[in-house]
């Protein structure tokens, strides 16, 4: 038979339905779908290339999947940390993100859409400002990626009022829907930055386009605070009378909730993108995913944006999430490393409303990456999901892959000049100074 | 002037006692130490160097220092996760140490000092069975070390009983004082692994052989337990009352602390190494580093060993230290960037009692390592302390140096056969199996 791409790997670590980890192994790609997995000498034999990657060194497994982020956010790497929350946001976000341009979101995109790929994530979640130039950046990158235009209550940089924010969605979606990796969302931003009135359009918007709905919820007792006092209920009972939880909502966070509102959140299917790097940065708090877990609510792993993290690296917040949970019950048994890394890819793939990635299997999209197992941090192997979530730090990545599409190879990114990147990005560090000071 | 190496740098993180950080600067060495920092054009007009290490797209920074591990359990990473700590050690990781011979131990401190190399450690602190193995890779690998043979009440592989563990430590005493880059310390493992009169005696050997001492101490709340039943008196109230706290000592781990016990650390300059990952991943604890720090507690970082971490990382490592401390304390502003990086670099140099490394400045050891500020999670660099903190990963690493010499340089190890040690590592996979079924 005829194929487009072969790989030939050490490992494959498939993270399909029986976690099937296959040594000697091969996989064939068609299009941008896989199309036959199983022993190298059995593929070899089987399948003609049209180009055979050599990954003999290397362990292939799924794309990550970043749940929830705010990718061009990474032009604030490191601007300001370890600091109060209302002091970051109020001197240090906002007075930049005021004058984003959507040159200057692309750009933000692209080098996030960059680390990602270098990193090991081929999808991601992303709520911003002018997500109309990350979709850009997505399309020229290569990434697969869910994206929103955050809705606010007030005028944001992409639209003067909210009424324009739902036309901009819709002029969003009809400009992007076709295309094979941009899929789009509704997002409103948060309990905090919108009316009852909102959500209910937001609702009915993504009822109506049939899109995946995504909201920052319950992310600091703050929160809890101030919409108690608003509305007379915590924030989940709240967008729960609004119809908001359903299989096709993500809520980002998940931090303040009670194992009531955990529960709600199982038989109701909402799916929760947790964030334990940011939410340990912010000092926001740790979610209860053990209890989540348990009652079989669906759970995906985020980043959340650089200024919050700092990194957006899903190999690292992987390790932190499956430590954090174990000393915060005092078990080391909780948050095992397969959970964890479950959470990455299948879990994912949930957020994304996108069932056909997450995981490596005939009729899946062709999102995978390789970990060059010579690094001595992933020596000698004797577990290949410990290693992934445990030892990896992400930078062991090889290849990088979209629709069977090879974004990075062996220390070189194919689709975009990433030289020239490095200059834009380097020129704009004075752009995000000024606007600070 | 002449000088054996000249490195010319984007950035230079000194670390020195004012954080004196250095754009377009140089670094003049001779033999193993630094003779001159500054600015590029000033120190390239006064030098000639047998060797220019051309650096303009990376950040040098001190090497860092693992304050606490077990290097060559290195080769048991992964082996076991995510189990309660007695089922692990006695079921997984026990059962493998009885059969230690010196070339596995040598085999995995190698592999421990090439993935330090690889991922910016240049200095640790080591405690373990067969040490003079140990020893043996340090000396092949290039790393500077503090090792101890582990003292125990019961034998080891290295010694029938305590007795010839003190002989032992004499003998490693006399055949390596005058290694530079090998120094040793009296390690008494525990105190529920020894006696009171071990302990005495430890502290006696460290007086006379002026050796630093270093000492697993107030891991758990069943340590402290056991020693109270024991003598009636807490972990660190024990080891007071023999005369162990001094600024010659560190102990490994400080978790189960009251504030009253940390004021007494403070007060006699005893090193706390602090390990938040293995704390994390064995559910320990979190040890009240704010506190320590508040109190002027000397505090170092160690990764502990691979069996428990699972990568010797100082980078991850101080990711973790400065987002748990975060969320413990809900607050944003514990364990700053600045002061965790002081932990890897400055509490490192107090633990392993050599006040000539952890910082860049003349007269300093040239120990240092060089991160590649190309990679897109390094970029845009506005704070190198925030990167070095939070975003790396200790992959971008493009240069290791110790003593002046280059370890590791543009994606190879210059001293080691690393392709040979590969082979021996894979090689003792099924050793590893063997032994645990
Ligand atoms: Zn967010
Ligand atoms: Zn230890």
């Amino acid at each position: 038979m005829v194929c487009d791409i072969l790989i030939q790997a050490n490992t494959i670590l498939t993270q399909d339905p029986q976690r099937t980890v296959l040594e000697n192994a091969g996989v064939a790609i068609t299009g941008d779908t896989i199309t036959a997995v199983g022993p190298w000498e059995n593929l070899s034999r089987r399948y003609t290339a049209g180009q055979t990657l050599n990954l003999n060194h290397a362990m292939v497994m799924p794309g990550l999947i970043n749940a929830h982020t705010h990718a061009a956010m990474s032009l604030l790497r490191g601007v300001a940390d370890d600091l109060p929350l209302m002091e970051w946001l109020t001197k240090h976000i906002f007075p930049v993100e005021k004058h984003l341009s959507p040159e200057i979101v692309e750009l933000g995109a692209m080098l996030a859409c960059a680390e990602m790929t270098r990193l090991g994530t081929t999808s991601f979640c992303d709520m911003y400002l002018i997500e109309d130039a990350t979709y850009r950046a997505v399309d020229r990158a290569g990434l697969r990626v869910l994206g929103g235009e955050g809705i606010f209550m007030f005028p944001s940089p992409a639209y003067a009022d909210t009424e324009r924010g739902f036309d901009l969605v819709r002029e969003l979606h009809e400009r992007w829907k076709d295309h094979p990796r941009i899929r789009q969302a509704v997002m409103p931003h948060a309990v905090y930055t919108t009316t009852p009135e909102i959500l209910r359009r937001c609702l009915a918007l993504s009822q109506e386009l049939n899109m995946p709905l995504h909201i920052h919820l319950a992310e600091t007792v703050t929160e809890t605070e101030q919409c108690l006092a608003a509305t007379g209920l915590r924030p989940v009972q709240y967008v729960h009378e609004l119809g908001l939880l359903t299989p096709k909502t993500t809520i980002a966070h998940g931090v303040d909730l009670t194992e009531a509102e955990i529960d709600l959140l199982a038989g109701t299917g909402t799916v929760v993108a947790h964030n334990p790097e940011s939410n340990m940065k912010l000092a926001s708090g740790i979610a209860n995913v053990p209890y989540m877990l348990q009652r079989g609510v669906p759970v995906s792993l985020g980043t959340d944006g650089a200024a919050s993290n700092n990194a957006l690296n899903m190999f690292t917040e992987m390790t932190s999430c499956a430590l954090l949970h174990k000393v915060r019950c005092m078990d080391p048994t909780c948050a095992p490393a397969q959970a964890v890394l479950d959470m990455a890819t299948l879990g994912g793939s949930r957020t994304m409303c996108m069932p056909d990635i997450g995981y490596i299997a005939p009729g899946m999209r062709a999102d995978m990456v390789a970990l060059d197992l010579r690094a001595p941090n992933l020596q000698p192997l004797h577990n290949p999901v410990s290693h992934v979530v445990y030892a990896a730090t992400g930078a062991e990545v090889c290849m990088s892959m979209v629709g069977g599409e090879v974004l990075y190879n062996d220390g070189a990114f194919l689709k975009i000049d990433y030289p020239s990147l490095l200059k834009e990005v380097s020129a704009l560090r004075s752009w995000v100074r000024e606007k600070l000071s």
